[in-house]
């Protein structure tokens, strides 16, 4: 294949990587089965366990994010159970469908899109239901922008009603704070593309003690995503199957200078950048989806296509004439809106650099300020 | 991380991977749903499919080689389907607990572990029991070092009785023939890490019609590897959940050097390496698992640990004084053997240096030849 050109990739994950990890991508294979590997595994799920904020077991899979939720799913939940989910986007949706998929009887509750989920929907349908056994939400919708008040919802599922809570957090962990132990969620997962500043291919999930209670019990099938056999092969430093070796050593990588630059400040980082890219939207007389400040997410920001203007076009121009990828919208809002990502390595002249060339390519294609 | 010093790597898979395939995967992260993936994934598809010789349908999962087994079984089978599973080892052992996880009623036939599968078995089998759906298989059984001769269960399951065959092909496909059309394969699954000379983390599956005909009432629960999501978006150039970018560059080197070879010089090669390396074993005295030479396999060789010998020394050995990685047993035959990979990127060189190398450790570790 042909060496590829760096972009000023800005989708959502993948995001670029960092040149020290490549570096450390580039380390030959080892045994999965020796010392070696233990030593890397151990070290990563204990400096994870950091930046989940957690004392909870803490797996790390060879599978996409998606793979994660699927593992929240099939290891707490048996087919008939009561759930709801709760879902203001494409990645809401998508983790309806897959506990739908598993055979649990779901309460699916839609919130508009570009919009927060509300929590006090969600003690209303509680108490409306108390044969619910797990809610389960996105803690960052990527498909539109929206940081969901997980803190708030953990509250009541949680703290009044004793609930599951299983949440999707593939576009927010590392880059939003998100507390796990501290807001008490069960089950979370999110994925090495965003944050982590690696390759996509790992995804990485927290297990509560009652996630592990409900475990017990759970009846729906999984193999590949037993964690009851993740967690007895990490006691002897492995993984039930070969996993990822060279992402394991682009993470290793990454959490050491995450950490080293401190999870407070990697967190005060990406809210800079995501205050800087709404206002440099706003600066160009773009709207952005999302209307309240309180709930724009720090790692993507999603903007309508204004009155007149080709979305393909627009996107189509901003990558050939000027090296910059971004996305489009997903779901229902494909053509509505585009997106911008601004979560792992990323800095200010990259987001300046976006801005210069929108304010080049939007007139190109139909804007009117 | 420290760099890692460079082993000579005997595990069957993960193997070593040559230096233009290391380089290919540092390319930049790309738009996994942009043009530039678009193209990447269908001319790897294209280019698997010669490798597996097969028009059949083929996907790449992000997941390790067990997912695609996974997604043989979840793809096909209902709870409750009667399938024998034919085991003579580890890898056999997991592809029954797999297909029982998800709730399959399994006829389960032991061989001995060394030896292969009866075809001649499995027709009995099948005359006796009519209701049995589909049968599963291990192309090469990698803790034991035999390749089945799948060739002939095919004849027996397919064109006998033409139930479903699902086959585990992760250490034989690419190194060893396995012709998925001409033997009539429903469903193959291997992976990244093996005779493809990339790192884990990638696994490809091939689907024939019949397959896809039991697809269609197949009711075992699927999410994350559902095909009939990833053959949509495959027409679209993509996959249903963020691919393995770095896995991907790699696989995409891989196939131009292996498709420049030739999968007939490539499976010639193995053939060399693997005699070569019983012969190395048999000339230091040591015995093989696999007594008939016929159903040895050309990936991986399985020798017994001699009467008196340290297995744990001998590999701790190996290792630290020889620089030379060789694999333990697995299952219930953990301690009573040791296994050298000789698949992917290997050199006769490294073989002759396990030889020298043995001879040098075994007398130490209590062997008299």
């Amino acid at each position: 294949m042909q060496r590829i050109t760096p972009q000023n990739l800005r989708t959502p994950g993948p995001t670029p990587i960092p040149d020290d990890i490549v570096e450390a991508m580039t380390n030959p294979m080892i045994n999965h089965r020796g010392p070696e590997f233990g030593e890397m595994i151990h070290k990563a799920t204990e400096q994870l366990k950091q930046v989940f904020m957690t004392k909870n077991d803490l797996f790390i899979l060879t599978a996409s994010g998606t793979g994660a939720l699927e593992a929240s799913i099939v290891n707490t939940l048996s087919p008939g159970d009561r759930v709801i989910a709760a879902t203001a986007g494409a990645f809401g949706d998508r983790f309806v469908d897959m506990v739908e998929a598993y055979g649990a009887d779901v309460k699916r509750m839609d919130f508009e899109w570009g919009g927060p989920i509300d929590a006090d929907a969600i003690r209303k349908a509680l108490n409306d239901d108390p044969s619910v056994k797990a809610v389960l939400v996105t803690h960052n919708e990527t498909s539109t922008g929206v940081t969901h008040p997980v803190e708030d919802i953990s509250k009541v599922v949680k703290g009044e009603f004793g609930k599951l809570f299983l949440v999707d957090a593939v576009s927010s962990l590392g880059c939003i704070p998100l507390p796990v132990d501290a807001w008490n969620c069960d089950m979370v997962g999110t994925a090495s593309q965003k944050g982590f500043m690696i390759p996509p291919g790992l995804s990485f999930i927290s297990v509560s003690e009652e996630a592990w209670e409900a475990q017990k019990t759970a009846k729906m099938p999984r193999f590949y995503f037993d964690l009851t056999m993740a967690k007895r092969y990490l006691e002897t430093g492995q993984t039930p199957f070969t996993p990822n070796l060279s992402a394991m050593y682009g993470l290793s990588r990454a959490l050491d200078v995450l950490l080293e630059e401190g999870m407070e400040n990697v967190f005060g980082r990406h809210a800079t950048i995501g205050q800087f890219t709404r206002d440099g939207a706003k600066e160009l007389g773009l709207e952005l989806l999302v209307s309240d400040n309180a709930y724009a997410s720090n790692t993507v920001t999603a903007i309508k296509v204004p009155e007149g203007v080709d979305q393909k076009a627009l996107l189509g121009k901003m990558r050939t004439e000027h090296n910059v990828v971004l996305a489009g919208g997903q779901g229902r809002m494909s053509s509505d809106i585009f997106r911008i990502g601004h979560l792992g390595a990323v800095a200010k002249e990259d987001i300046t650099e976006v801005m210069d060339a929108l304010k080049v390519v939007l007139p190109e294609v139909g804007f009117k300020a």
